[in-house]
């Protein structure tokens, strides 16, 4: 559906470029567009073909390239193709390439307060992270928290809330955490060791086998439409909601300063514009695909869904307050960051409160 | 803060411009851009200076000039600097001017399936209209419903959940609502109007006076950071949540198709994705400064925030489904564009369950 989307929206566009050139006789010709080029390269953290993440990043360059007339024209790789999906940060700092894709919790040992930047445990969804950033004063702080590492970020995608995860036994309480092996990135990981777990981190690709020959006894990935296509259905039955580890995880492009600087005024409008759009155009795509794909697993695939009890949920909520607090004492830029995050967070919680939320139980009336 | 904002993002463009242009000698020139030049105007339906709204429209038309290296001129006018807001859609649609913003539901005497693309009573809320349209087909139905009125509708711009509105009384049952005179449009107005209510239709100038010398007895608005500076506060105490009514309103940019097959391959792609990323920026805007607005509203002038009745909401409700069918019953289109909604939107809120709704429970426990 999603490349048959863009198909159409290509087509769309297409086809009226077409009536354009003879309507308008002296359309623009991409050779006038530009006095210089700019040849860039683009290295992601995601496997290739990794659908809406690394779809959302072909999409980002080929718009970028349209609309600069072929001036910009960014080439993207996936994670290993040209950079380790780890090495992503090192090497646009570096200006080895001039752009990355990827989350800022990947850089969590380099700069902890990245974390926010992408999604914290029981944090702000999609919608409030995207109100921080464009119009809280969050995405300044980024660029600020960044600077020093040469890297200019601008939101680019979300996956909203995610899942919780997989299982290989039912969660009935908080000492069936305890022991298990999890694959569980970032904070989450942190939160969850202080209920027993023994968090690890493992690259998408190495997640499956691990599950399967018992490596792990559980693992959190993304949501439906990408948990299906890992198959992890088919090493773990017990399917866990909500994601309290990811809310709302929002993506970063990040541009090497240099380079940015680089760019001309034009360019520099058409990359920010362009990344917001994307930033949009990745969350409904998932909004749109996940339940199709979870329908897919319960039926065809017989996973049970489950929640996690309200007491673990409680408990691995004041966890999280314990975690931010002791994060916020080793380092000054995540108390900073985890300040100006809770004051925003406050605010658009008591908004929420009237608006969403006062609106999603209408539904169930 | 928004101009603030702004003003910050204008300079970072500008500062990082400038010492580009240094850094890279044979910068781009705005002459070297293009081979032609288009000079468009664009009506809103917005009083001049309206906040978010007509802001959102501006930063549109600036960015798609910056995009374009001055190709693409768009001026902007507001509603009655050339055209009355009323009238934008048939303006458009002759071509009178190029592009027109509002919201599809002012034209359901035309088209009475145009509310979809708005907003419709206990429908879905922004994130799910921005998946349904950009990833679940609604954008393409959009399109050809517009099609045989020679416009090319995008979405740009979302208001979020609003307020459910003001009245001069307090509202304890459904009978509370009969006989009053209230200002409403739209399908809300066709729903309240099962409950006893004379629903009428004001432009936002003329609301407070009608309010304040009882000519109606209660009206619904936007939401805080609108309404209060309307000034509706003086002239009606009860402020009522949630805004059943426009759960999530997509404002919409239309074109002129012949205007818009005039356009090079370029500035389509460059106007299609500055009206995506001007749709994301004006929610963000919404949801950052409603709260700031509402604290004004209860702190200094005294406002009392209500919550309608559950069984007032339950009964609404009802209403909104016999108002849907009926009004499917006399329009083809309307059936048509009802049914695609609603099976977007099964789908949709049965993810919800697990993840926004799920998680958003996860915050009260």
């Amino acid at each position: 559906m999603s490349d048959n989307n863009n198909m159409k929206r290509r087509q769309f566009i297409k086809r009226a470029a077409v009536a354009g050139s003879i309507a308008a006789g002296a359309a623009l010709s991409p050779s006038v567009y530009a006095a210089k080029r700019f040849n860039w390269k683009l290295t992601t953290t995601w496997p290739p073909n990794f659908p809406i993440f690394q779809d959302g990043v072909k999409r980002f360059a080929d718009d970028v390239k349209k609309m600069s007339g072929g001036a910009l024209n960014i080439q993207v790789f996936a994670a290993g193709e040209l950079v380790p999906a780890m090495q992503t940060f090192d090497a646009v700092s570096q200006g080895t390439v001039q752009m990355g894709h990827g989350a800022g919790y990947y850089w969590i040992g380099k700069i902890p307060c990245a974390a926010f930047f992408t999604s914290v445990p029981f944090g702000m969804n999609a919608q409030g992270m995207n109100a921080w950033l464009y119009s809280g004063g969050g995405l300044e702080l980024w660029r600020e928290i960044y600077a020093p590492h040469n890297l200019v970020p601008f939101p680019m995608g979300n996956t909203g809330v995610q899942m919780g995860g997989w299982f290989r036994k039912e969660i009935k309480s908080i000492e069936d955490l305890k022991g298990l092996k999890m694959r569980i990135p970032g904070l989450g990981g942190k939160v969850i060791a202080k209920a027993g777990v023994n968090p690890v981190l493992l690259a998408g690709g190495e997640i499956y086998t691990a599950l399967e020959r018992g490596t792990i006894d559980a693992t959190e990935w993304v949501g439906p439409y990408h948990d299906e296509r890992l198959g992890l259905y088919r090493a773990a039955k017990f399917y866990y909601y909500p994601g309290w580890q990811e809310p709302g995880p929002t993506l970063e492009l990040t541009v090497n300063r240099k380079a940015w600087e680089d760019l001309p005024a034009e360019l520099k409008m058409i990359v920010e514009t362009a990344a917001m759009a994307s930033n949009m155009w990745m969350l409904s795509e998932f909004e749109a695909k996940n339940l199709d794909a979870l329908d897919k697993l319960k039926n065809k695939f017989n996973v049970q869904v489950y929640a996690f009890p309200d007491d673990v949920l409680r408990q691995l909520r004041q966890f999280t307050t314990e975690v931010l607090n002791e994060e916020a004492e080793k380092d000054k830029d995540f108390k900073r960051v985890l300040d100006a995050y809770s004051a925003f967070r406050k605010t658009n919680d008591a908004w929420s409160v009237i608006s969403e939320a006062a609106y999603a139980r209408t539904q169930s009336l």
